[in-house]
Formats: C-alpha cells, sequence, structure tokens
C-alpha cells in the first residue's frame, strides 16, 4: 500500500492504492495561496483517518508518493519552481517533512509525468515504451516516456512543459512569461476570456452563465446544442490542441500518445477530432501514432504518485 | 579512416575523416531528382581517387558513413522517406551496396542526426550529454541527444523534425503538407517568398537581385545596409526561430543548443538575438541553456558520418 497525495491548483487528492487499484481517496481543497506545509499537515491528519477507516496505520504503508504542478527536482525530492502556486514550496524539504510526520520514504514528481507513470504501468500505456501523455485541464500537462524512461532533461522540465510551446507568434500573454503559448491560445484557464472577447458571445445562450466558472464540459454541451459561439470557441480549441499533437509527435515520435484530464469527459468526440487534424498535418506515416483517452481520468494522479515507488 | 558522404539536396559533400579531422574533402551536384545509386556510385569514383591522392585504397578505411534528409532507419541502414528527394532512396538496400562496391561496412543516419553526433564528440557540443543540433539552410534541421544517447523515437523521427512544428495556425503550406510549420514560416527555402511578398519590397534595393536565389547572407547585408524590407523579414524570421528555440528548450530541456547552417556565418549577430528572445520567453530558469555556433559549420555532415562509428 502506498499514501499518494496528489496537489493540485484548486483541489488536492490523496488516498491510498495498492497495486495500481485505488483502495480509498477523497479530496480537499488546495489553498494554493496558503502555507504548502500546514496544507500537507492536514492531508496527512486525513490520511490518517483514512487508514483507520481501512484498519490499518499510515506507518505501515511502503512509502508516500507526491505529486504536484511545476518543476519538480525527482532526485532532490524539491520543487524548483510552481508558477504562482504555493511560495514556499520551494525549497520545502519533502523527504525530511515526511520522515518527521509519518515516517515514510519520500518519491515525488510533477502531476503530468506522474500521470504518466501511473497510465504506463496501470493503464492506457501499458507496453509501451514510447509514450506521450497530454493532459487537458485548466492548464495543460504533458510528460513523455522515451524507451522506458520518463524524460526529465537537464533542469527537471523534459517533457513537462507542453503547454507552453509556442504557437501563435505575438498572440495572448502566458501566466508564465511568454505570449502565444499553447496554454494561453486555448486551455481550461483562458476558456472564459475566448468565449467573452469572441463577436459572437453577444447573441449567445452562454450568456447567461457566469463564464468566469465554465469548463469544457459546459462549452462542449452548448456547442452541441447549435451555440454558435460555441461551436466557433470549441473548434478554434480543437484545432489548437491537434496541431500541437502534431508538433508533439514531429518532435518525440511516441508510439501512443494518451489523452487526459477534465476535457475528456467526452472521449470518442475529441479523440475523432484529433485524430483528424493529425491525419491531416502529420509527416509521411507518422499517423500511425496511436491516441488513446487515459483509463483513470480521475485517479491518475493517485496511482501515478503511487507508481513513482516502482520506477527503477 | 572514415569515408563519408553527406547527401544533402542540392549538392553532396564526400571525404575522408581520421578521428575527427577531414583529411580531404569535396563536393559534387547533388542531382535530387535523378537516381540515388547512380549518383552514389560516382561519389564513391570520387573517393577512390580522393584515397589516390592520399596513397591509400578506400578499402583500408574502417567504413563507409552517409548522411541523408529525411528519415532514416539507422539501424536496418535504408532511407524511410525523403520529402521528394531521390524517389528510389526509399527500400533501397545501402547496405548490399556499400559491401557490393567497396567491400566496407555502412552507418548512415539522417543528416542532422549526424550533425549533432559530429559536434558531441568533435565540437560544440563536447562534455554535454542533453543536447540540441538546429541547423538553419534551406530548411531547419534538427537532432536531440538525450542523456547521451540520440533521440530516435519509435519511427525513427525522434528529434528531427524540430523543423516541422506547427507555430502559425492555417498559416503557410509547408512542403510536408502541413499549414504553418516553422519552416514555411520562415526557412531558407521561403526567403525568396517572404521577401517578394513583403509590402515593402517595391521599394527595397532588393529588386535588383534573383531573389529566387537570395539566401540568409545577402538578407543579413542588405539589412545591415539599412533596407526596410530586409530589416523586417530578418526581424521576423530571427522572432520565429528564437521562439522556436525556446520550445525546444520548453519541449527537450538540452543544457546546450548548438546552431548551425547558412546563417551561422554572421554567428554573434544570429546568437545575440536568439539569446534575447529566450530570455524574454522561457520559463523560469531555463535561460541557463547555452547557445553556441557550431564548431565545425561547413564539415559538420563529414565529421558527423564519421562519427557514427563510434556511436555505442
Amino acid at each position: 500500500m502506498i499514501a499518494a497525495i496528489d496537489l493540485g491548483g484548486t483541489r488536492t487528492k490523496y488516498g491510498l492504492v495498492d497495486d495500481g487499484k485505488v483502495v480509498a481517496s477523497s479530496t480537499c481543497p488546495s489553498d494554493a495561496r496558503g502555507s504548502l506545509e500546514r496544507h500537507l499537515d492536514e492531508v496527512v491528519a486525513h490520511l490518517r483517518i483514512m487508514c483507520v477507516e481501512l484498519q490499518i496505520t499510515l506507518e505501515s504503508c511502503e512509502g508516500l508518493g507526491v505529486l504536484c504542478t511545476g518543476l519538480v527536482d525527482n532526485r532532490a525530492m524539491k520543487v524548483l519552481s510552481t508558477n504562482g502556486k504555493y511560495d514556499d514550496a520551494v525549497d520545502f524539504h519533502f523527504s525530511e517533512w515526511a520522515r518527521e510526520r509519518t515516517g515514510l520514504p519520500l518519491r515525488m514528481d510533477n502531476d503530468a509525468r506522474g500521470a504518466l507513470l501511473g497510465e504506463w504501468r496501470y493503464g492506457a500505456g501499458r507496453g509501451v515504451d514510447d509514450l506521450m501523455m497530454v493532459v487537458f485541464g485548466t492548464g495543460i500537462g504533458t510528460a513523455v516516456l522515451i524507451d522506458g524512461k520518463p524524460l526529465t532533461g537537464s533542469h527537471f522540465s523534459g517533457g513537462i512543459l507542453g503547454g507552453h510551446i509556442l504557437v501563435n507568434s505575438g498572440g495572448r500573454q502566458c501566466t508564465c512569461g511568454a505570449v502565444g503559448c499553447l496554454e494561453s491560445e486555448a486551455s481550461g484557464w483562458v476558456l472564459p476570456e475566448l468565449i467573452r472577447s469572441h463577436a459572437l458571445y453577444l447573441e449567445s445562450s452562454m450568456q447567461g452563465l457566469d463564464v468566469d466558472t465554465i469548463g469544457f464540459q459546459e462549452l462542449l454541451a452548448h456547442a452541441a446544442s447549435g451555440d454558435a459561439c460555441a461551436c466557433a470557441v470549441q473548434e478554434h480549441c480543437f484545432r489548437m490542441w491537434g496541431e500541437a499533437l502534431v508538433s508533439f509527435i514531429h518532435l518525440y515520435d511516441p508510439q501512443r500518445i494518451v489523452v487526459g484530464g477534465g476535457l475528456m469527459n467526452s472521449p470518442e468526440l475529441v479523440l475523432a477530432s484529433f485524430r483528424k487534424t493529425v491525419a491531416k498535418f502529420i509527416w509521411g506515416d507518422l499517423d500511425q501514432v496511436d491516441l488513446v483517452a487515459a483509463q483513470h481520468p480521475n485517479d491518475s494522479g493517485l496511482i501515478g504518485a503511487a507508481a513513482l515507488f516502482y520506477l527503477k
């Protein structure tokens, strides 16, 4: 059994994972503007209660796996940069904290890299050693496995900044400091702005909604009901994402890409669109690349955090 | 001594390389619309004459290294696709041909991947195991070394299609079939079109030239002399290329990028522009990435073809 924590931007998932199966899990708000240490202490308290309910102790687990957004040094077990979340995460001594509070060995990594490992070992990526994971959520997370090893690069950012390829020179300002990133052109966090700034918004049925909190599911539902603004924004996003997949295939040459995140509540619609763009724009025979939905869209973080303990 | 052949789109270089030093070299026109087999036979005849001048025999060499554009299966020693060059290259049995004609063992790879290996072993990439090479010539060639191993991916295209990341949705038609590729937005082959279609071309001193054959050096020279059209096209290209380097750093996280190709006759001007764009747009601390000029801009192909024999 592994105790697993997936520190998200808006909520934290935690749970207990046994051989790739989530035995128990729950969530709590992230409070990413607060103190990470206090938040982690709270999560461990929740995990202890969860253990009591399962009639085990936290100390009997094999280890504690933690995923978080941003750049993570998965050797020194440190967060290197968070893009504005949990200011005290950088230089926080995760291993020391885990040892003091739980006595457990700790492994940690970036959340998308963890999700990739979870899908590779227990999900839609099984048996494929050149694998990519793309998670379309509030932001766009990516991770890459090359020849059975997670790409980390020389500053631990290898493979995980796919949301920040520059796709539109002079385009929208991104949270990362660049302009025209994939994320700032089409992602969950820019969706309200894409909708509001669209010429057709004035005639859209989405005007009645709180656009600031609109997600892909609402957008896709409005598009399905024929709303012209929703259709146009959906088409824009699908095109940008499909073209990004073409770039990723050209750059990494994976055998399979696992697509996850909130967008994948409508996997067939999304994958059909992506496959069409890839078939249209891909180099030569590279359209042999599999595009598949994540097998554990809701639990990939916890399964991935646990999978860190099975990496050589 | 290694006999080396670098099959380019417009001319073929060939020569003899000893421990990373080009002992003798020459070039001949490529005739990429003709037969590859006939062309290779001619090149071998030239190499034999070169050997006579050095008082050695071709058969006394350790091997024959061949680089070419397009996708190359560097295990089966076959060309997989050429993007319109040498129609008979695909399925041509290079190893058999080399054994029959020269008796030498053959190694082959994509030209940019070879150049990367040459710079890694004998040039500006020495001592760095997370390395990228970007060659700005007629097209844009890229290659990537990860943890001391060339990235090949699952279809031998890993790392070499960096010229075909999609940077401008709905942009210019590329030779590869996509639209808005880095190469079709800014590269040697699209340069005449970029110049001719620019609004300032009508007032440009470049009107007196044969624009179809204009290269980066002429463009940079006209820009340096204050020609407004040349300045604008140079600025456009530099910006697109600098932004592509940001994407490459975000995706591969190399420690160093070696920049080569015809563009690098003015290395300081080019690198200063690239460094500025990278510093502006890069994620967090990743501007620690070295951007350096290739050490063997003219011989990287031959040195690289020879370096194939030193790869584990």
